[in-house]
């Protein structure tokens, strides 16, 4: 057991296009990834359209139930980018022109080009810090504990960067796995036995179809170190007693494997 | 204008794997598509970890706010699989054995090797009807309307391929997509009075950066064919006007492109 604070986190995702299928959401994974890294848990993960009374309750949900909160989309220079006005309105504050958001557009865009829209790119709450934006200028901001970043993915990864060192992690959740050519069936029984000895430990099964073989990834996470070596050698042994072998998958956090999302299990199928 | 029932659906996508980062979803596209395509507006997507009163929670949440609601995840034979207890704790319902599901187990499974977890897979609330799985068998199911499918993206399509035809869509949202290689900041102006005009549609632009161009993609969405091709018209006229090409995208339904989700606006960069 460790005395370090849990850190959560929720990710709102704002746009229409995601959920009419338009656009493939890519930052869902790449920021949970980088959260698990960080030793900050992501809770939940909602996406929303461009619709302000929806974004509204959502962040104002969001940022008193989870420590941090980040958005991505709408905040570009479009009418139908509000995110911006829509967490000012969240937070009970007042819009204004950012000076250095003002000057950093400035600094980029020939003064002729420079229109009323783009301008918009430097409108967030008073009370706001700005995100850096190293790709094309246009600022983030953070509104106390809500980080709001672009949708577009290489923008959001410069600025999650960029925001990274302001966050504050907490007990890391270490994870190991162990990959097996058992169907899950096989192996459900003994595994619930194994999370119930190790009750701060969360135990998944993720099954797969690989090379025409069924099998289930057993995944052990918990900031315990003691527990995920012990838990791990407990599945490592029932496997063996199932008859089946166990096979070590290298991951230092949780983040360490993508999983094809392809996987899965029949149980033993006839024929 | 049509008076047509606007049919809105959500999607909750339960487990942990997917915020760990460990899983990328693979379901939210494909079924956002699958929806715009049936006519069904896909309004919310959320990510949720194994936990039952979030999953009780959230299921509740939705089902009293949209027409249908969509889950993956949880629903297969280990301890961690808690989807079906928790859709009948929501629903204030016993779970059963479902006598179809627990036959189509028992002619799939060796009679040796159909333990008690896999049996789990049987086990439906009460008044739930079942969901095919041509893949794997155990499985999905229907209370009212909460359709509940398996997480592993091969056997949640077949899956909703087997509801499909229980679902009864509404005014169908078409789309028309026009590119042009203007960045976002110099049409948003024109662009937002266009969507003045046209208050029922719903018009986005989604900037992108390609072959060392910046443009952006000017989407128009609306059931009204009318209002549809006079607004996709306006905005060719408006690229035109400011020096720009209008690019036709073919795309008769929201579904229809994919962008790779990398492509920006940086404005007319200096240099």
């Amino acid at each position: 057991m460790t005395d370090v604070k849990n850190v959560t986190a929720a990710i709102l995702i704002i746009g229409n296009e995601v959920l009419s299928g338009r656009t493939k959401d890519a930052n869902l994974n790449w920021m949970a990834k980088r959260l698990t890294d960080l030793g900050i848990r992501l809770k939940e993960a909602r996406v929303i359209p461009d619709v302000e009374n929806v974004i509204v309750s959502a962040v104002n949900e969001m940022r008193t139930t989870y420590d941090y909160v980040f958005t991505t989309g709408g905040i570009g220079p479009t009418h139908d980018d509000i995110t911006s006005a829509c967490i000012a309105k969240a937070f009970g504050a007042e819009i204004h022109r950012h000076p250095e958001a003002k000057a950093l557009l400035e600094a980029y865009i020939p003064a002729d080009r420079l229109n009323e829209a783009r301008l918009k790119m430097a409108d967030v709450p008073v009370g706001s810090e700005l995100i850096e934006n190293p790709v094309s200028r246009a600022p983030g901001f953070r509104m106390e504990n809500v980080f709001i970043m672009a949708g577009v993915p290489s923008i959001m990864r410069a600025m999650f960067d960029s925001l990274a060192p302001l966050l504050t992690g907490g007990a890391k959740v270490m994870s190991q796995a162990v990959a097996t050519y058992l169907p899950e069936g096989a192996v459900a029984e003994g595994l619930g036995q194994i999370q119930d000895r190790y009750p701060d430990a969360d135990i998944g099964s993720y099954p797969f179809y690989r090379d025409g073989k069924f099998g289930c990834t057993l995944v052990t996470r918990t900031s315990d170190e003691a527990d995920l070596a012990t838990a791990a050698d407990e599945i490592r042994a029932m496997i063996i007693a199932l008859g089946g072998e166990p096979i070590e998958q290298d991951m230092v956090s949780g983040s360490a494997e993508d999983e094809d999302g392809d996987d899965f299990d029949t149980g033993d199928k006839k024929k």
